[in-house]
């Protein structure tokens, strides 16, 4: 079939939207029809070349929600009318990860997907002049039909929003999840979170939900402290205005944060992330991607007295069986995701959506089919 | 009272044997005559002069068993009579650290034992010539007799030998409890043990005792290899025999280890016992004491695929609660003790201990006095 896709020729360049060409689903697979498309930083670190692991021509796009059109054999839990949320870490339920209990980075399909390939070893898309185009992170939600392997569709309620619940995709799991599947957070916690953006904001909405107490933001922009205090934040950290944020973290936690989490990717914060937690039982998960070849240091005295550093994949949560219970909080009100939606932009403009996130000036940017 | 005592007048020079004048136990105190003490890396580390904490002259010894003489107010659980382990780490039951129930870093006496006196700000020790000696680690145990709060002794059984339970003062529990209660290895586990010394033999009967499938112990000595394979040791890896430590256990692992401890204190060495756990759920343990200043350095991206990196000192027990249980596995015969205890010695030849140590020839000394 033909659709409708925003493709990345290469590194640097502006996405251009094209007809492209779609196989039907083989066995294991699922065609859907993508809805709406939130545009991520992930997608703008590998659009810019940073990405080591970027191939090109692709389909990017890793946040989306749409509605199963047909199903490929062997993935009898999905049938043409379910809405769905592709999964860019997928649930299996059969591999050695998903069957340890211990993590949600299921590695059935590990190794096509990060060749951009379907499972076969094979892309679905072409061009309109017949040259393939690379799959990315499974999902290519820039385009409005993908085919998607069907361990990595989340089935989810058919009266959710689907221009809402895409972000549901990643950002809102990657941080929501850090705190209550990663971290385990519970009532009465001292939070720190370093960085207010889109990542930030769901991790103090998560800390909000279970309780936590207090739940101090960090962020070198003032304008971030009205929206993250909406979220729930109760204390705002300028590391411009303190001398020194370790110190005046301990100090305002009275010995350390309980849990601290890094939504920058920026590795000195990720060490006073770990270093303003609580000496004895403090623990720091980092959730922001690093620069390639980037390293974090610190003491190991600061591990031997008791902090823990950790880090955080899509929020720790297995796609499948949690993405529609956090659809669910959202439709119960427990989770906001309407007010970090700043703009909705149709595919033509998506390119608008890479300069809003560049410039600073969305939180997410939306694209409806 | 006078008692006799290695002394540790400065940095760099031999223990003198000397009587000292001690006196009597105050309020919250206890006097003990330590009838045995192990000699342990710590108090090398300190008379070496590379500890930037240390303080001369002081009573050196932290590793030791005796029995109650006199008792303080305000110490009803203990009697004269009592067979006792002096703890480094005391359980006062009472901070926030110990009723929060994720640490046993009791604080409540840190601040006087790190100056090296009692918790009224004063020191029980004098030499001959009148004058004050520091206590070290609260404990002290290189004098034949010595005065400690009551929180910082663990009550043990009377049919516990004393020089062989010693070692359960700092060497048995760092190792052993490092297993048990920081990491609590589960029955089938995999195991890396890096550093075949005194700590990392009791790790390595920590994880034989909880029923670890695979325990790998690596080391560069292989005269290390014939001992720790009585300790519980299923695997052992020679760095210098091998290419790659990391790339070597992953593949002897299946995807790495479960868990691996780090015994030496080598940052380096640090990194590798991260590096080589499982994607997903690897936990790395630090519980060597690094050189004052060494930092450790790793990629995020080992955290953020699932990896931890945490720490135990004194093996992450309590003191009070879990030291007396460890001896009723030592009589029980869950763990061996008596062949980790290669040599005895008399106080008078407590400098040969320490060459010993430095020579590499003893696993532990223990002098009886």
């Amino acid at each position: 079939m033909k659709t409708r896709a925003a493709v990345a020729w290469k590194a640097g360049s502006p996405l251009t939207i094209e007809e492209v060409h779609l196989d039907g689903p083989r066995a294991g697979e699922v065609l859907v029809e993508v809805k709406a498309t939130g545009i991520c930083h992930t997608d703008h670190y590998t659009l810019s070349g940073a990405d080591p692991e970027g191939l090109f021509p692709a389909i990017l796009g890793h946040e989306g929600a749409g509605i199963v059109l047909e199903v490929g054999e062997g993935v009898p839990w999905l049938k043409p009318g379910d809405h769905v949320i592709p999964l860019y870490t997928p649930e299996c339920r059969q591999c050695k990860f998903c069957l340890s209990r211990k993590t949600n980075l299921c590695q059935a399909i590990r190794a096509t997907q990060g060749k951009g390939l379907m499972p076969d070893g094979s892309s679905r898309f072409k061009s309109a002049d017949g040259q393939p185009l690379f799959h990315y992170m499974g999902t290519s939600t820039f385009a409005n039909h993908i085919v998607v392997p069907g361990i990595a569709l989340a089935k989810i309620r058919e009266d959710a929003p689907f221009d809402k619940v895409c972000y549901i995709g990643c950002g809102v799991t990657t941080g929501v999840g850090a705190v209550l599947f990663t971290a385990k957070v519970e009532a009465g916690a001292t939070v720190a979170v370093f960085g207010l953006g889109g990542i930030g904001l769901n991790v103090i909405q998560g800390a909000r939900m279970v309780g936590a107490d207090k739940i101090i933001g960090v962020d070198i922009n003032p304008a971030r402290e009205a929206m993250a205090r909406r979220f729930g934040m109760t204390h705002f950290v300028n590391p411009t205005e303190v001398g020194n944020v370790v110190d005046h973290i301990v100090q305002l936690t009275d010995g350390g944060a309980d849990y601290s989490f890094e939504c920058v990717g920026h590795t000195p914060l990720m060490r006073q992330a770990l270093e303003c937690t609580h000496k004895g039982w403090g623990r720091s998960i980092i959730i922001g991607v690093a620069p390639a070849g980037a390293e974090i240091s610190t003491r190991p005295f600061q591990l031997v007295t008791g902090r823990k550093w950790e880090g955080s994949a899509f929020g720790g949560a297995r796609g499948r069986t949690d993405v529609p219970r956090i659809v669910d909080w959202y439709m119960d009100g427990k989770l906001k995701i309407d007010e970090l939606i700043t703009h909705k932009l149709r595919l033509e403009d998506i390119n608008e959506g890479f300069a809003l996130m560049e410039r600073g000036e969305s939180i997410r940017s939306v694209v409806e089919f």
